[in-house]
């Protein structure tokens, strides 16, 4: 399945880190590439781009100004995640059983606008406490990849860990081009 | 398993809502409470403990400006995450087969400082991508509750949500005292 993330409403005054983290989690998660709606805010673009670089594999980074256009416009099946939504597991067996092979995964600020509810086909809740987008995308995309997100190589990554039981390896690729 | 969560070296300037989202992850993922490390922000603590009251639940949150301090003196198995860590289902197992029933979770910022990785049994790694502290913590107790923090219920909330397909619907509950 292909995996979009749209994130809602960006404030470049208070948002970059949250939705920075948003962004790394989609990709190292799984997702194919993530859109960005709300303000225009280079540094977290530039800031995706540069791990695409040095870490690996295809993500694409994407800004739209008018999140809603996003969501009516996508061709395929549509989730908004909100504390407010059907039970997680509830929900990824809905995704699973319907046809569509490319998904649509809204995540929002502290506020989901209400329409949003209305535009997409099912409203799904990581819990149903108040806790972080970032923590509710991640458990999200594990749970619709069965884990096997754990396990996905990163092609043309410049960096690569080596796991430790203590302290960092990391092992770096030179490359002449 | 009695969970607790380190967050360490706050940064009041720059942490405030990463920060925040990590504690409300450890608490609606099923951790007993969180503590606090690096510089003291009232904000962090109000905000959480806000929270607690809304949403239920005992979970206590602490501040010790020595994080160093707290692990070392922590009674009970010791685990940091990051991503150089040995891969998440090996160090779940590896936790889960050893006799403590206590477990501190140590989460750093972008950078944990070396001496760290020594001072804990093992360096536990969700996915070996960059992505976000706050996700890491969400899926490790994710894993580490199998699931089961999803059906928590959450004693004496004044709020608790009533799962929609669309929209939000919270029961709030009126007490006299």
């Amino acid at each position: 399945m292909k995996v979009k993330v749209l994130r809602l409403g960006h404030r470049v005054e208070r948002d970059e880190r949250i939705s920075t983290h948003v962004g790394l989690v989609a990709r190292a998660f799984g997702a194919n590439g993530i859109i960005y709606s709300g303000e225009k805010d280079e540094r977290v673009v530039a800031s995706l781009q540069d791990v695409v670089t040095r870490w690996g594999d295809d993500f694409i980074v994407d800004y739209q100004r008018d999140g809603k256009r996003v969501i009516k416009s996508f061709n395929g099946y549509k989730v908004v995640l909100s504390m407010y939504g059907i039970d997680l597991r509830d929900g990824i067996r809905e995704i699973t059983h319907q046809e569509d092979d490319s998904l649509l995964v809204v995540v929002g600020g502290q506020k989901v606008p209400g329409h949003v509810y209305d535009m997409v086909d099912v409203n799904v809740a990581v819990t149903h406490q108040p806790h972080s987008e970032v923590a509710a995308l991640a458990v999200f995309l594990h749970e619709l990849f069965e884990g096997k997100e754990l396990d996905k190589t990163f092609e043309g990554a410049q960096l690569t860990v080596i796991p430790q039981r203590k302290g960092k390896k990391v092992r770096e690729e030179k490359s002449d081009s």
